[in-house]
């Protein structure tokens, strides 16, 4: 592998070997058989180092209800990211109207409705809803690996529409999930260290949208309420956020009801591994043959 | 189990076994640790059932390019079951509207503009324009465990927005595919008559939209195009689809230019297994609790 960081060179790479397969728009590339084997082995690494945590387990799917969106004021933050899910109402006039229109090739996207459902842009928005109510005293651990949505289309292949985080989610008093959360970032690190990866944690904020966003995005660091790890993978500057830990305070325990035992707002933190970005991130530091790889990385994903 | 089928009384099991969880908007559930292993269990009997056949393995995202629903005409004959992800292209002042719209509950679905992705209707759909070009002699086989979504919200748990298909698609001539197709019925039926399962076939039709596809219907069941595998689930007399078998004709190979090796146009097949309705089958005809089922059944899922 050259020491050159491109993302252009990188994505053809992924093509050329198979591991990916372009589909005509970006961000939602097919994964062939060799990138899914990797990315189930290091979830079942992940897995296994979290075993004794006893977390409950989860699988949502990829569309949640609109309501949870509205009620968590995503849509105040980051309206640019979202994907609303939109059907046909119409009766039978109305369907040859949007055939003719789509056949026609014009324009046809006023001619549908928004449904209750919209893609899921965190991993752990689904499972708030379900802890209505009292945790208790321990609070509550669970884990899930989601398709996760961003409209954020670009070529850059660690840049995905559509992608899978494993994610754990912790709810209880403010000192259990940020303990948790500290304990998970150095766990995260030592993961990928461990499997030759140039990890590095830093502060961060999320993409909040437009001017007040940057306030919003400031204060968010400032508070030091988000870590991500970093590797670098199109780009040595601008390495590649792999990892996000995020302290929600009372967000979420607020919005939906979720009280500690003591009878207060309960606190949650969440943590997710972003899976086809680590995946890349070990296609571009070995190579993009996992045969070839160190056999001190291959002997943990293939134990 | 009680002999009687009800669709409430079943979906009132899966929640209170920790099978499903629910989430506020229907047919989007979660999926306890149980239910996903079983799922994962089943899917690997498929693999295993067909190991020997040297099928290429993808995965897809949940979402596709829309201009794949518009060259294969999904939306004349399936517009009410689409799902077309919108998202907001607007300005500061725009946004602000959005926000304001949605925290006074107002409806703000006009606000949001279509965007080039759509939710995958159907599991083998993003595969086809990869064949582009000429098969080998032999054709293309490939498989695939993708989410689909259907715009169909209910409260009867096998009627799902958003669930997951085992497919494998093969291409080449009529022949080819149709031979191919029948020896899935069989082998498909046999896979689940042998987890003890009441499974019987029967030709099919798709749902079409409207008066014109009441005709498109009974056309594709004289032409003998769809077969499904029926297992009684919610309903003794309505049996619930778990597997469906679909012969194309040239529908694909010519909208995506797929020719064989003699220069014709392609001929493909498809066949799906309903992961989720599998499952829920299962749980219906052997009881809430796996820990219990028959140990012929036990032995060949979890070998």
């Amino acid at each position: 592998m050259p020491e050159i960081y491109d993302a252009q060179t990188f994505y053809e790479g992924l093509v050329k070997h198979g591991l990916i397969v372009p589909v005509g728009v970006p961000g939602a590339f097919g994964r062939g058989a060799v990138f899914e084997d990797v990315l189930e082995r290091f979830n079942a690494m992940v897995s296994r180092l979290s075993a004794a945590d006893g977390a409950e387990h989860f699988t949502f799917p990829p569309v949640i209800s609109r309501r949870i969106l509205e009620r968590v004021h995503y849509m105040d933050s980051f309206p640019h990211l979202c994907g609303a899910i939109y059907s046909f109402f119409g009766k039978e006039a109305q369907a040859r109207e949007l055939a003719a229109r789509i056949n026609g090739g014009e324009p046809w996207g006023e001619l549908l409705g928004i449904t209750d459902v919209v893609l899921n842009p965190a991993a752990c928005y689904p499972v708030y809803p379900s802890f209505t109510g009292t945790v208790p005293s321990a609070g509550r651990l669970v884990t899930m690996m989601n398709w996760v949505y961003r409209h954020e289309p670009s070529p850059e292949p660690t840049r995905m529409q559509s992608f899978r985080v494993r994610e754990f989610v912790r709810v209880g008093t403010a000192d259990q999930v940020v303990q948790w959360r500290d304990m998970w970032l150095q766990r995260g690190l030592d993961l990928l260290s461990g499997l030759g990866l140039d990890a590095r944690a830093d502060v961060a904020s999320d993409p909040f949208f437009g001017r007040s966003g940057k306030m919003l995005a400031t204060t968010q660091k400032e508070q030091r309420l988000k870590f991500e790890v970093l590797i670098p993978v199109i780009s040595a500057d601008n390495p590649t956020a792999v990892c996000s830990f995020n302290f929600h305070q009372e967000h979420f325990g607020s919005t939906f009801d979720i009280h500690t035992s003591d009878g207060a707002i309960a606190n949650t933190a969440c943590l997710g591994f972003g899976l086809e970005r680590i995946v890349m991130a070990l296609f571009r530091t070995h190579g993009f043959e996992p045969g070839r790889w160190p056999q001190e990385v291959r002997s943990q994903l293939w134990p």
